[in-house]
């Protein structure tokens, strides 16, 4: 006798990446085995086999005991249609388990360990428990840098990767990326429309905010489509030579996106799981020369300079043995970058420096040239030392302004854009003196308490830069919100820390 | 405008020791707050706060959007009916997530640190990722003794404690414990009924088998009743000295029992861990004078002499500055101790010892008479090395059975014994030799495929142990199952590794 096939439903839980199977306690599989919550269970229908982790369940209107129920991950993943029949055993641990423990116990891991490791996670075969283990046994420096080019190698090799070299003949495919941490830093939106007028691909594909008030993708959104189809994406590149798009569709790093599910709240971001998921994701994106922003700071990423030389010259032993050109940018990363935060006020600053507007922020069009200067000096044909002059002779000619447009339309554009949130709260100054110090990470809560970046009209617009006077009660920062439960929240953290330091400034005697 | 208020609903999932909240898409509160999978919310009601991590539901049947949907745990741990209006915020990280994130950068934590951390586990502010980086972050020996003691103290802190001292009056409260690992290793049933069949204080509260195929707990229930309210326990600890019960409800150590609900599916069981698990729970259970156990062979937890003995002197460490007098005998843990594994099988096993059935497993009488002596000793009227003798005795007078008679007796004599599993399978030796290694962490996934511990009657019965003489053909082991299924699972894995190694016997020449 064997076990009875179960009738496979769609549970519409979004369980997060992670496979959830429910099983009533009364299916005869749940009372025969033993299962127990939590247990890892194999299920196979249709040829396909996925691992999951088991929910015991006691309410028939989610699953009758005759039923297999999967969550949102699961149901897609085993891609057969409900009613389908399907069976359930008890799960072998992934067979890459092993090499876990030992990096657990601390030893190093051999390229085929690390392999398998990623295998297994992009296979979705790890739970959410084993993958916070995997990210706790990784942090800080504990892969060292052979561990981390491995790494990085098999994340490129679990997924999907593009090809431009028909398209550049043997020139280069650029790309500029920043580590992040600094709200308003949208550089991106500046370099790419700038570069790409001076002829150069760079085909750039973005992430939606982890743990930020807003992405390159999200701000990208308020003026144009930036979920495309991949045929799409490519012809939108021959015609305009770039594009600003949400890289989540081209499954280019499967095994980056799962663990960035429990990277991000455990707010954990260590410096070999870095380079493996930039480095790999560039990579896989097709991108020969890459302009790397270091941006440090007391509540930078990277707080000090020695900090950030040791995270450089990791990023380029990895990016020189996987064949990737690096130039490694440090910056500034005292203070946000610009005015606004959240996705709607920072392509208001976009479009500002864009139009050479005198309101536009100085701090983020000046960061923006240097960074478009360098990827301009990846052109063979550009002498060194000249690429900020071309950059800025670019964006003051309004060329890039029209490049924008070009590829605004090409991507499709945002007919009614969305508007600000008319909810807003301003924060003051306690007293008079001048701003001496700004919290990027309490500033980006306190936009993400308003909202953004789901809420795109959510966020916080800085009314005062470090250095700035200021009498006491002139505002510091608008926040804006949608919805009269945010601006409570947000307003309720600000009151607790407004993540503004104002300083008596001394009069002179 | 305030957030408005969602009523509660009960959401028949166990998700197994971690609270979820479950919010519909349209849910005005995720629309607004942009709540994304895995955030986690507080939730308020009646004066009661949780927090919980966040499932978004796109199914009616589920949740409605106007209503807050809680996890068993949850539910059970708001404590309001079904229907009570609550309402939801964005959680703040746990006081003690700082604390967490040193220790997983590697530094040493305070003694303030420890409790801080053990407090929000056992009040269920940690999901299931940040237990897990906890588990990993203080594996092996990545906490320092005193960082064990101060978990031991914080564990002890959180939870309810008994108090027997009413009762001995100065005198000993006597428990015996092993670390695990060993399959049929049920000695802890043989050593309470000699121990209080002598007089003393012995009220034992076990665990159920957490990766094992049977605990104390899962036995002793094969017997009589082990799930018992605190005033029935402490009235049969005082007509009978002891007791032989489920420790699971009497909260001795509630933030242990959160932390093995990962650690169980990470197979992690790390010293410091170990020892504060254990040693917590028996100081908040009133013992004064532990005998522990610890096994050391090539498949038992602790695989040599050094490792074990840098084992006794972490769990002495903490053991002394917190008052317990404690004896670490160290066995011989090279196979598994009886003959039957699973709950039914080792009861059998048990009760052939209490009959001085000439059935009964030497090694595992040998082992409990050893074990009973050392507690005996405790008895300051009992002269050093008379231990042993006085347990004998009380075993091979009948004394020892009449007293399990009478613990079974108070706790409720279960009138249908169980009945083995009736599907059986042999496993047979490929050639002629003699058994020269059993495996035991292979036995014992053999025998929880086959059902144990969940379902009673299953296990696994040894025929042949080290040592023994075998021909090809004859059975080495006899699984027994209740459902097909199970025994199929089972079959198939000792089909691919049997746990047995059988080698050629010299023929004497």
């Amino acid at each position: 006798m064997n076990p009875p096939d179960l009738r496979i439903r769609r549970v519409a839980i979004d369980t997060w990446r992670e496979n959830v199977a429910y099983l009533h306690r009364d299916c005869p599989v749940v009372r025969a085995s033993g299962f127990q919550a939590l247990s890892k269970v194999t299920v196979h229908a249709n040829g396909t086999t996925i691992s999951a982790v088991l929910n015991v369940v006691d309410d028939e209107r989610i699953v009758q005991a005759c039923e297999l129920g999967l969550s949102e991950d699961a149901f897609a993943r085993m891609n057969v249609p409900e009613g389908h029949a399907a069976h359930v055993a008890p799960a072998e641990p992934p067979a890459s388990i092993g090499a876990l423990h030992r990096k657990i116990g601390g030893e190093r891991l051999s390229r085929d360990d690390l392999h398998a490791i990623v295998r297994d996670i992009a296979q979705a075969r790890y739970s959410k428990i084993e993958l916070a283990a995997f990210v706790v046994a990784t942090n800080g420096y504990d892969l060292d840098r052979d561990e981390v080019l491995h790494l990085t190698e098999a994340m490129i090799a679990a997924g999907r990767r593009l090809d431009w070299q028909h398209q550049v003949r043997g020139g280069p495919v650029v790309d500029k990326h920043c580590i992040g941490g600094i709200p308003g830093n949208r550089t991106s939106m500046l370099v790419v429309p700038i570069v790409t007028a001076h002829g150069m691909l760079c085909p750039k594909t973005s992430s939606r905010a982890i743990t930020s008030p807003a992405g390159t993708a999200d701000t990208m959104e308020v003026l144009a489509e930036v979920e495309l189809p991949f045929e799409r994406l490519t012809q939108i590149v021959r015609d305009t030579n770039g594009c600003l798009v949400w890289g989540g569709r081209a499954g280019l790093s499967p095994a980056d996106d799962i663990l960035i599910s429990v990277e991000r709240p455990l707010a954990i971001d260590s410096p070999g799981q870095m380079v493996a998921s930039i480095l790999s994701k560039k990579i896989a994106a097709g991108s020969t020369h890459l302009v790397l922003d270091i941006p440090v700071g007391p509540t930078a990423k990277v707080r000090s300079m020695p900090a950030a030389q040791q995270l450089r010259k990791l990023f380029e032993y990895v990016a020189d043995r996987l064949g990737l050109h690096l130039e490694v940018v440090i910056t500034d990363g005292s203070q946000p970058i610009g005015s606004g935060i959240g996705p709607v006020l920072e392509a208001r600053d976009v479009m500002r420096v864009l139009r050479n507007d005198p309101a536009a922020p100085a701090d983020l069009r000046d960061k923006s040239l240097r960074l478009a200067g360098r990827v301009i000096e990846f052109d063979p044909d550009v002498r060194g030392g000249d690429g900020w002059r071309i950059a800025r002779d670019i964006l003051e000619s309004g060329r890039a302004l029209a490049q924008m447009n070009a590829l605004i339309d090409a991507q499709g554009r945002r007919l009614q854009p969305p508007a600000l949130g008319e909810m807003t709260h301003e924060v003051i100054a306690p007293a008079d003196g001048a701003v001496s110090a700004i919290d990027n990470l309490q500033l980006a809560r306190i936009a993400r308490l308003a909202g953004a970046p789901q809420v795109i009209g959510a966020g916080v617009d800085l009314l005062r830069k470090q250095g700035d006077a200021v009498q006491a009660g002139q505002p510091l920062y608008r926040i804006h919100a949608c919805y009269a439960a945010d601006l409570g929240f947000s307003r309720d953290l600000a009151a607790r820390d407004s993540g503004y330091t104002v300083a008596a400034t001394t009069r002179p005697s």
